[in-house]
């Protein structure tokens, strides 16, 4: 990505091993995520471009002769956040806190973007999650598209209902129905919510999130958006997951929850400051959430995606090859694609 | 108070039995709040006056004929909020959102401040709590002084740590020497935390912090203070507890909470917006906190004070007349008096 809207398919040098931690890593499949439509709308020219994605699967190709886990042929899933798996933060689960870890695209620890054919993976036995007996040349389509959303937006949304502490019988608000968004309400309903009303605005989107678990629709945004909500569950949610980033979603969420109730937030805030005066005080709620360390969640998640249990991946609405990119983000932009894989 | 710096004593009508659930109370002893210094420096002219004070001990002078649980003779605590105690809730521990309740010195529900000789409560069965067995005329003066901080301030120190989550073996960060930061530092050891850094430079009441159990205390603010906590605690600490209200407290408590640990606030804020964009988000770090629900905690903390255990009392250093108030709230806000009790 150059700027915001100019995004180029380019021929880089292969990637190779450089720390004996780390693992080579061919693409699969990778996506594209609503945080990168963040940059889409607002980077800069940016003359070197910026490499992009951090959503991945794939065939590990290579491994640095420290690691120990893996093994040239093993299929991975590729998490958005690199990390070591000893540390403070990863014991406690918190592995994008990670003190040896980072990014993609972090030139400081050499990564590139996963939106590519192939990726150097650092601290590979932290970082990557193996998934032993599924061939991804001749596995179900529905199943991959399951694994991929464990690399970030399912683990996400998962975040967003665990750090809110949804429990049997809540009544909980998640506002966006992007990809997050609607794995938040998966998340929420398997955590035992009875209760999920969805805040957005496109039909064949909520649909999907009925289909996931949402209760209750609500089209209607600001003021009115707020009053339906607080009219639907008498008075507001107990838990309120904001799975968008931009301030408005925040003012939303504040507006919905319940006094004594907590707002989680998983989308990457597009904003410095915000209403925390007595607007958040005076109900005693609770604001938590961050980056999801959705490595900590994929064993547990992993189960039922195998079985077919939950089927996270019908949030991919498109498939397309890597020179497509350009066009992914644009149909992503527009609204025209939920959420775009991207098969390198 | 009828303007910043401008408090008066004056006589007003007689409080009486309005609702049923009524009580009066003689008030027998009362004080002045940190968060009364609010208003002491920003109320723009109130020609009316506004009534003040939120914390007392009592003897109930006549009930009405609606309370169950209270006679005349009764000696009791004066939450700072007025509570049902059967709403949903106060049911959940969160009397000060309580669905029929309020606060001192609102029109709405007719009530005045407790600086004063006496005072009308409503639901009285819910709000005030009876202390059996204690005499107000002969009982040790700092037994009473210890029950006074059930009223308000060893309740909302208590409510940062709780709400905090602080347990044993934790390192916390305590921002403001003020009463609440001192009692916040009392309830986080009786909590069981490890190591409490208490930040405050007036000595004298960082002395009475290190009595309260604070292991640390550090007297620098801003970027100078927040590094030296960062050093002293290896990176930040897990729980900070914010008891102040002002916004370089909650930038204090920002720059010193670790990795998804807790800013909890106690100190009613004086900003409508903050920093909670990357910098709270990043770190997963949850902000939560609130007017302290004081009612829900006193039966808890009252043994260890009826008993001698802990003495939260120790917060006062100056006794004043009610004449004497408007010169109570010069020493406090001049920093010569930590926290001042009133006997009307």
């Amino acid at each position: 990505m150059y700027a915001a809207g100019d995004v180029r398919v380019i021929d880089v040098p292969e990637p190779e091993l450089i720390e004996p931690t780390d693992a080579l890593v061919r693409i699969t499949h990778s996506c594209i995520c609503g945080s990168d439509l963040h940059p889409y709308h607002s980077l800069p020219d940016t003359p070197d471009g910026q490499s992009m994605g951090h959503e991945a699967l794939g065939m590990v190709a290579d491994v640095g002769e420290g690691v120990s886990s893996l093994q040239a042929g093993d299929f991975v899933i590729v998490p958005f956040a690199i990390s070591c798996g000893h540390c403070e933060f990863c014991r406690a689960g918190l592995h994008t806190s990670c003190s040896n870890g980072g990014f993609w695209n972090d030139a400081r620890i050499g990564t590139g973007g996963l939106q590519a054919q192939a990726a150097r993976v650092p601290l590979a036995d932290g970082t990557l999650v193996k998934v032993p007996g599924v061939d991804p040349d001749s596995a179900d389509q529905g199943l991959l598209a399951s694994l991929l959303t464990l690399s970030d937006v399912y683990g996400t949304g998962w975040h967003a209902a665990a750090t809110a502490g949804v429990r049997a019988g809540d009544t909980v608000a998640v506002i966006g129905d992007g990809a997050v968004g609607l794995l938040a309400v998966l998340s929420a309903k398997q955590l035992g919510a009875e209760r999920v009303v969805l805040m957005g605005r496109h039909r064949d989107r909520t649909d999907l999130g009925r289909d996931f678990g949402a209760t209750d629709v609500v089209e209607n945004r600001g003021k009115e958006g707020i009053a339906e909500v607080r009219d639907l569950t008498q008075g507001g949610a107990i838990r309120v997951l904001e799975a968008v980033g931009h301030l408005p979603a925040y003012e939303q969420a504040l507006g919905v929850v319940r006094p004594g109730g907590v707002i989680s937030r998983v989308g990457v805030p597009q904003y410095r400051e915000g209403p925390i005066g007595w607007s958040l005080f005076g109900k005693n709620a609770t604001l938590t959430g961050g980056p999801a360390p959705v490595r900590a969640y994929i064993e547990h998640l992993l189960p039922a995606v195998l079985d077919g249990t939950v089927q996270p991946g019908r949030v991919f609405d498109r498939t397309i090859g890597i020179e497509e990119v350009p066009a992914g983000y644009e149909a992503m932009d527009k609204r025209e694609a939920l959420k775009v894989m991207v098969r390198p």
